[in-house]
């Protein structure tokens, strides 16, 4: 597994168990709200997940967009799919949004190889 | 038609019209950029309309959103799948998306009933 | 009372219970969230409905701004402390918060004289 | 004078005026420094003003933007020089600038009216 | 001292060193509010650092975070009412504040940790 | 070549490269229009990179401020005028762009050394 990938992960795993732990009833609530917002409902989830990236790189949230490429990418969303996505984001948000365009597709060409490493295995 | 839908149509047909004639080739370009983008290619044109109004809503550009409504209402986007549309919008970008959230559905509701109008003519 | 502040609140609650009869569950929980988020706990409404405030005037969203405004109105925060929310506002977001604070004075005058005027009745 | 220009300009001059009278420091040095800040220096009037004009098109603040045309139009600002200050805002900021662009445009317009005008009397 | 607090204070004063030095009257004189403006008034300091806290947070600023969580900590703001003014700025600010409310825990359980081993000295 | 100045230009060359090679439209065209809309016109390019800087530090995009920071070196800005460039960000995106002038100057000096160093070869 890549570097990149790994200290994301347990980075975001880390805090978000400190965060629950602060027994704050709003934190826990939206973080609660964040896993069942993206559920299939009259939207399917690859929509939905394909909705938060888009909100995400055009507010230019690196660690949400992050998030969100891991949700599309094992849903198997493609390479032609989420360029597409990425080239909204850039025309709504503007040149701004290409630097995050940038880390987006390196994460997400990391998430490619990691997935290549393991069907190899 | 109402008197929202109707003044938002004809002062926006009105000022891309002026925009045009700068004739500022960046500007034109950006233009047509934004009909582009949202044509179907690897994401079909609904999946990519949801895209750019969720954008539209997280950055709060109520202009924008009414474009969108307008294009996600041609393509016969559903109510419930609007309103799940809504619902990311406001996980994401927070309560200070709710009056945007409140004029969208205003606007919506208006497209739907300039609708059935027109269909019981 | 004042048409301005007439036709913010009516058209806030007419708004609102729309959006309560989507019937979407995030949008509902969200909008159940932004109620109980301000209600005393470690810290005093007086403060949580500062922080709301202050919050809603650097992202620059009028809806908003009123609505805390009447919040803390409520609360008797005083001019001089609500001055002070203003001046945090205007130097954390810049300029850009100026036009914003202008209709939020506005509004708080408005504020003050309807508590004026129904005290001498 | 137009109508649009008349209610901006007049809003806006009793409004500076009610912020003065609140007597907060801070709030007074911000709008001090807001003066001082487009003062010929080391850049002239004129860049300033467009720096100050770009950044609020970025920002997307209809008054801030409004109030940036005035200064650059009395400073004699041309109209192809105003679209490529526009053009930059645009392609920075992305699409959710088109209708603040609009409006920006509609000001412009009115300004380049005003002054036809008035040297026709 | 972490080294996390240690590298944001020395960077911070070196910094704010240099840019006193480019003698650039604004700037001195915005850095020089960015002191007063939190002084204490008719709000007193500890809410006064809350809001400009919960600002910071909103907006998504670290740096501006961790500047405030420093203050705030000094003034013996509690846990309890810390996660509370994080509740406001995620409530508000939505999902896109998560990951500057997991490092803004991170950083101030290293000023908790800090003082605790002050202490036992 | 300082190490900052160095991996900056790299990561953004190399990462470029491969948004070339998603060879979508919508990209290639903005990144295309991004070099062209700096390029001179009614404005020359010394205002329009400015333009573009003061853009970028309200917005807040490390990455976008120093490509301008490394144009506007080209072009030979000086030392005061770049600071009165920092100036209006500052003001009109208040003292949340205090962080990326911090940085925004570091990186400035770090080009201005690399100068001094080349001419003394």
């Amino acid at each position: 597994m890549s570097d990149m990938l790994k200290s994301f992960r347990e980075y975001r795993a880390k805090m978000n168990q400190k965060l629950q732990e602060t027994d704050n009833k709003v934190i826990k609530r939206i973080m609660n709200l964040d896993t069942n917002t993206y559920k299939e409902g009259a939207l399917d989830e690859k929509t939905k997940e394909m909705l938060g990236l888009v909100s995400s790189m055009v507010l230019r949230c690196d660690d949400c967009i992050q998030y969100h490429l891991e949700q599309c990418h094992q849903l198997e969303i493609t390479n032609e799919q989420m360029y597409e996505v990425f080239s909204v984001a850039n025309l709504v948000g503007g040149t701004i949004v290409i630097p995050h365009t940038r880390q987006a597709l390196e994460y997400w060409e990391a998430l490619n190889e990691e997935k290549s490493q393991s069907s190899q295995t």
